[in-house]
């Protein structure tokens, strides 16, 4: 069985601006995403973001978003698809130039926020990152949603000549599809950190877990989203490390 | 003798702003600095710019400035050394995204505008530039301005392992020393393409010209800095590209 | 009869670049649309065009935008009401702060681009708009799009206790309910000047023009929006000014 | 003897970046300089922090300064006297905006970081600011540093027709000319809180305090700079609230 990897949104400060504690998270995780720019990483930050995740064995992904530092990515910018192309290529190039400079590469491309969002609904989004990461160097793969059916991801990535990694979410609630249940609604997002680890080491084995209605749901994860940003999600992120490196 | 070879700022528009008409002037030079976003060029005119300079065999260079939209990169912003660094990675690797998507790699380095101007006086800041250039990949040169004695510039490059080019102007007047005569003096600026052409082809030779005393002065440059960005710059680069191709 | 007004967007130059001939439109219009720094406009720019329109004694209006430089506020933003009153507030203000330091004040405001093309479609974001002029001055008019039928907007704007202004357009298709023909259409466009000019007094006089269909549609405007950005543009406003001065 | 007052650097959070707690600190402060976006301060958090300083009763300041996110404002960039004008007017409006919707207005401006720090030095940049304030509302006062010698700055605020609020700092060093000693030397910020509170009092009785040489130095201050933004900075604040009250 192929290890489950843990991901974490990471390099979110920007100037003067801290975000989430990196130096304790990076430890933990396999993967940072690091923002490139747009929805938060001042070059410095993402030059110290790279130097960490290289001390400590992380690799490197890019965190492309749409141009709103102000809104921190999270709001959908109606962009062409040319242009998504071209931004998350610039952002893809500006986080390499740092791992070039600390003797390392970008891994791997997981698009941030509304970016992240709209390719699950957009071909054309979609394929314009496809495009951008097959454009950038072959073989870098895109990381997405696992959904409990992901043969449209897979069908245009395979159009594109890009692999892709999947991503599932272990303190997230989940509708019958494997989309992530929306905030709004009640018991979207898991509190409860036993809950958490369950659903984590389930998923980690590939096996069931139960979605929002209580049925069960399985998906075919490479990677598990987590957080580090405070000391819960933390103390979660502690215990999950050392359930799954006891696997 | 080494054909002396002319670059030309370029991709300069932004978003829905247009600069210079660079489908004109392409075709005539042999470098083109291009704008990394800090100053100009948004990612699809990033894209389009370095389209058009592979298309007419101009090697591609990258134009970092200070972070400045608003004053267009010619403001001095008092950032740290290592703040320049990184702000220069940054750049570099975006640029290098576009060029890589079209078979192609940055081949060399110009600071823009105020940053530009700042080297001359300030070691730190130049070497900090150099460390950038350096990390991104051994062997990218670093444009500077060509004087009647660069060996500071030398000692530096040399130091910090990277190589030189130097670049003249055919439309300025030169004080003794090398330095570009502010643009407030009379005369700063040649206005009568005769004499534009002049300076170009004596400092193509190797030449001596006239500074703005009227004294001798002689510069060893690889590349003239020309414009293209009226119908008279344009003009006089016709001229001179014939010229050069005529030596 | 009320006499119809000429509008036309302005101060859309940023920093380096410019948009636009402002010098010579702004003799020939009623009201000038300034830019506020979110798609266009930086501080001298936004100054420069409040003193020109002062000078011609042209009316100024706040023309605020979704905070897109890159994009020129073409592109839609996800902001919720409460980032789009906030966003509107602000430009709002920063216009007024130039039309107070010249003797004047903001006249009226109309959304630019892709804000504007919300309001026809969203209440929340037309009573979030509407809040932000209440709030700013008892009285401020908005401008809005001139429809077949209005009542949606009237009854939105006296809730809100603000008056509105409606404008049309003489350069451009209508569908059938007064909304504008997307650009995409053939013929969406109007480009024979003889055209535009009857389009624009059968408005001004309140009359029955013809749709993108040929049948009859009657629009109740107080402005007409025109354009001077080009040598063509500024011929047919001459020719519209003086036709619309001897009415 | 006139009560001096407090004030504070708020409103300095940006999008989904926090910094300070504007929440705690707002009740003890008399004066909430408040960001306007070019440093700090997206239009949300703008809008808020209005709300925040008239629930408490501070009045609200103005805190323009130069066009830089990624450096917090504290980076100087070299704007010509003309573009200080027009940018400290931008800011100006955009604060008077969400004042004017609270139902209140600006009641000073005081400008922040590296334009703060380069008023100090350069007169040309002094008069672009007085300017700004006295084209934006005749009366608005300008708060400057308190140095052991005003002449100049109130000789150049006079012909500008501007008041002047002075402020000093009880956590920092002075130099003997009443100048901040650099934070670089020893002992240039004050880390004991008892000698915060003794320097506060002197300073609010209009007595002398020591400089950073041990002689004594005597300032005529209007207000107290405070900070709020950590638990530490609030107890300090708390205490010498307190004793400013029982004065």
């Amino acid at each position: 069985m192929k290890k489950i990897l843990l991901n974490c949104d990471m390099g979110e400060s920007f100037g003067a601006w801290k975000m989430g504690d990196d130096a304790l998270a990076m430890p933990l995780v396999d993967q940072a995403n690091l923002a490139c720019g747009y929805h938060a990483g001042d070059p410095l930050t993402m030059q110290r973001s790279v130097a960490l995740a290289v001390k400590h064995g992380a690799s490197i992904g890019a965190h492309p978003a749409y141009p709103d530092l102000q809104g921190f990515g999270r709001r959908h910018i109606s962009c062409s698809p040319e242009e998504v192309t071209a931004l998350v290529l610039y952002q893809l190039g500006a986080l390499e130039a740092f791992c070039k400079a600390a003797g390392t590469q970008v891994a791997y491309v997981k698009p941030h926020g509304a970016l992240y969002n709209d390719l699950v609904r957009d071909d054309a989004l979609f394929n314009a990152v496809l495009a951008a990461c097959r454009a950038f160097r072959q073989g870098l793969p895109l990381m997405v949603l696992a959904l409990a059916d992901n043969r449209r991801e897979q069908q245009l990535a395979e159009a594109a000549g890009v692999p892709l990694l999947f991503e599932a979410f272990a303190d997230r609630a989940y509708l019958p599809d494997g989309q992530l249940a929306p905030r709004r609604l009640e018991g979207a997002v898991h509190k409860d950190s036993q809950r958490i680890l369950e659903q984590a080491l389930l998923i980690a084995q590939g096996a069931p877990f139960v979605d929002i209605n209580g049925n069960p749901l399985q998906l075919h994860a490479d990677s598990l989203c987590v957080h580090g940003d405070n000391a819960e999600s933390l103390a979660v992120l502690r215990r999950l490390r050392a359930s799954l490196d006891s696997l």
